[in-house]
């Protein structure tokens, strides 16, 4: 697992990060190039500046690069130069990118503002670690003087060259940020199926006719390899282990999780590509095969366990502690690294303007805080000049963020989650709990819920303009509409709706809503097959029916 | 619908094609710029140029492009100088595109190797034409002397410099093939959800371990908007049915297709983003609503009709005759321009190498022609340097063309096609055979068959190390454990699998075979649920049970 083509095994070529520059327009300076170049680009230049009309539109010379734009106004042409300088056969892109550095620390000393560089309980990210020494969650902090000394032009350039290109690992919407991310890994020992790199899709439609919005978005993070955004940080999480694997042969011999679903399948899919054995605990009887089949297809070892689901994470952190056996589970802060990239990714796409609100589902609610750090190290380093706000957005049947908001984040309570169309977010006492809180009061987040009917008229809503919405993309939706309705989001705010997972892993909640099957739900968008006869009358009337301005 | 964020309606910007040019490395240059660049410029190449270690190592020069590299040995360093040069407010990226165009001719001229600049029969493609006037099929002719006169390394560069970026509609792998897909529309028409650009999965695990190869790769299409590869085709049909409907209102008013599956979920997506009507026909009672969950989520209009499939064929086309309803059907030719573009793009991810097979399953045959199409255009215009050896890929209970492979194509003979896991391909008279016989006597071509167990048994090795492969990538994996078999296919070959669809789409098959209830197969490689009980030595005994050598 090293190329999407580019370069494989055998025939592995240097080429620079960067793209090829290219010139789309007329022939202008055609000459026969000597062996030595300075004559016609003198010749050039000298004529360029010699012409009153010319003038220098931009420049800019970073510690690695130097550009130069002019415009020749007579002709309406403009010309760009750049110089691109690399250390050959040098593997680092970045002279002082040994200076980049991540650790584990508590996420108390985060929450607590303290100055992370001189954090007394710091871990390297190669110990096997899943709490801090109070029990608490961990957290991967960067060295940010380290990255900030490239300034934000070059983090725009270089991140803008690698995404969806062919040089590994860079291709990948997650390691294009490997600085960022994981700066300590070998290049080969990432383990990456292209992750990330998925469209935001300009929701014209739906916003236009359904939110009288002109600029909402809704970033398609399902529409990856196993279906989720799990393998933004599944990604992490199993390029890290893959490493231990060979720092540690003995200590790291297999991962294992609990889970009913989108991380079973990110973390099978990718422990399989990596040849890592995988392991997934269950409650006998609860689950059903098709729930399963990503993981049992992948070769994962699935165990269904005589238990509830909170014996089955007893077991397993009893397992993990008791054997050599990497615990995958969402208290996990090397995911969040991978999840992060999808806010950086959100503000590449637009040019590196920050949208004013990005709505997340929130179940565990460690996904709202990564898209916070994603966000708020593109502010810190320079990228961005702001931070959007976001709205957590929960299942009413499993709210207990919700409710402590209403109160103001005072004495939070867990609750105990009724059943939800939204099953991922189907989570009563959130892991994350203390991350989500950070995150919304640093960016005057919101927390809105959508009942049953909400999220699947919602969703439903949404497909007819083209998407096909999971229900928990259901349940963001639905609070956009709601805080559309109430004012909180103006018909002008650029929204971004994230979509946490590809409709195609829950179609039953459709087939479901267009039979009309769902009890006590109205189904009012239901769209269910209209039976005719043989006969081209028959279904001309069908037609008309159903599109009256059809002639 | 018109970007992927980087430029919305309001804030449209100018921005050249070209991505930014960017040095990973050291500082080298650095000093203040002048107004004039002239100075330090030639200060830099007089001191390069007069070292005596300095050597050009390339240069290249084109009609719109000047590049050069140099090496500096005693530094190990490298430089690389480009020169972009673009007009001010052209929308237009090539001066003389207004010469590129795109016609329907007959095939059957295609076939004869007539001169399709001359030929005699040849429409616009704003027509509303599905059929030649014999009845035979179209097919969508470039005039390649226009696009010839851009170079090879023109074409590489500009499509690199696209695929995978924000600039509408650029950035989808088809559109950034758009000069040689559909020249003539207008980039605002365009319909487009970022699809292709799909992972080129280098399957180290699966060659490695399975096929004794170490440069096999699978090419994902499959992850995509929709879920198949049919989003590549139908991105296009429906951009042109969007210019049409602009063009002629009255004319074009809806969309309809009789298809059970990936085409009627890529078309009612696709309309239901243009907000164009869509209309899908149906044998009553022969279709569950599972398979049609997408066209009815995305709100086309699913006509029931107690007939046959052919009768539901018949009807269509009735319909469309008598209404101005556009037809979608599988023997359109403007769907292969947009799927041709995915053997583009694997050439460009193997840096304009071409791989010695593709292996491609085919049922109604448009897509082994499609993918020659676009092998054939990379050659013909000098991107690549030789057209691979394609394989097509049957399944054994639908194999009408590897029937008349094995008779030399002669007297070929449609067949009642029996049921196939592969339902997609189940097809026993290909409306494309024509073009496929033409593919694959072209390129020196292969076609192989695999039943139905060994198609199961192909995807369930190959979701072992990491994919998660439909039952059609199972017959082409199938195919390829055969060719190997037979040697046909050499260790060394580089070799490209086709997956066209995910495999999400497929999960009831694959459940079956993991329960092992397919009537009749071994399902050896099922890997059903462990039961256990609570207990860590229980636990840890069925862990051991599945990897020895945990200890």
């Amino acid at each position: 697992m090293r190329d999407w083509g580019g370069e494989t095994l055998k025939r592995r070529k240097k080429r620079a990060a960067a793209a090829p520059l290219l010139l789309p327009s007329p022939a202008f300076i055609i000459f026969s190039l000597p062996s030595s170049p300075a004559l016609p680009l003198l010749f050039l230049f000298s004529f360029l500046a010699a012409e009153e009309e010319t003038r220098v539109c931009s420049k800019s010379i970073s510690q690695s690069s130097l550009s130069l734009s002019l415009s020749h106004a007579p002709k309406n042409l403009s010309l760009s130069l750049s110089l691109s300088l690399k250390k050959n056969a040098s593997k680092a892109p970045l002279e002082k990118s040994h200076l980049f550095n991540a650790r584990y620390v508590p996420f108390s000393d985060v929450a607590s503002g303290a100055n992370l560089k001189s954090c007394k309980e710091a871990y390297d990210l190669d110990e096997v670690l899943y709490r801090a020494k109070s029990g608490g969650l961990l957290d991967v902090s960067h060295d940010m003087e380290a990255l900030a000394i490239y300034g934000p032009e070059y983090w725009k350039a270089l991140f803008d060259a690698r995404a969806g290109r062919t040089v590994w690992p860079f291709g990948s919407g997650v390691w294009s940020k490997k600085e960022w991310v994981l700066p300590g890994i070998a290049d080969d020992d990432i383990v990456s199926m292209f992750e990330g790199n998925s469209n935001l899709f300009w929701a014209e439609r739906f916003g236009r006719d359904v939110c009288g919005m002109k600029d909402l978005w809704v970033k398609q993070c399902g529409n990856s390899h196993t279906g989720s955004f799990k393998d933004l940080g599944m990604t992490v999480l199993v390029s890290q282990v893959n490493r231990l694997r060979k720092l540690k042969p003995e200590a790291v011999q297999a991962v294992g999780c609990a889970s009913t679903g989108d991380t079973s399948a990110a973390l099978s899919a990718y422990c399989a590509a990596a040849g890592i054995p995988s392991i997934v605990f269950l409650p006998a009887d609860k689950i059903s095969l098709a729930q399963l089949v990503q993981p049992i297809a992948n070769g994962a070892l699935v165990l269904s366990i005589d238990t509830d689901f909170d014996g089955c994470m007893r077991l397993i952190q009893r397992v993990t502690e008791a054997s050599p056996i990497y615990l995958a589970n969402s208290m996990n802060s090397l995911r969040l690294e991978g999840q992060k990239t999808a806010a950086i990714e959100i503000c590449q796409q637009f040019d590196w303007e920050v949208p004013d609100w990005v709505i997340i589902p929130g179940g565990n609610l460690g996904n709202i805080y990564a898209f916070y750090k994603g966000f708020k190290m593109c502010f810190d380093l320079g990228l961005t000049k702001r931070m959007p706000r976001l709205v957590c957005a929960q299942a009413a049947n499993a709210n207990p963020l919700y409710r402590a908001y209403k109160a103001g984040y005072e004495n939070f309570e867990a609750v105990k989650a009724q059943t939800t169309f939204a099953s991922a977010i189907q989570i009563g006492d959130p892991v994350s709990i203390d991350r989500a809180v950070l995150a919304l009061k640093a960016c005057d987040g919101i927390v809105e819920e959508a009942t049953e009917e909400e999220l699947m008229d919602a969703a439903a809503r949404a497909d007819r303009t083209g998407m096909f919405n999971c229900p928990h993309t259901g349940v963001a939706l639905a609070a956009l509409l709601k805080l559309r309705e109430r004012g909180v989001i103006a018909p002008g705010d650029r929204t971004v709706v994230v979509s946490t997972a590809h409709g195609l892993k829950f179609t039953q909640s459709k087939v479901a809503y267009h039979s009309r099957e769902i009890e006590g739900m109205g189904c009012k968008l239901a769209n269910p097959p209209v039976a005719v006869k043989e006969d081209l009358g028959a279904v001309m009337d069908a037609i008309r029916g159903k599109f009256a301005s059809m002639r």
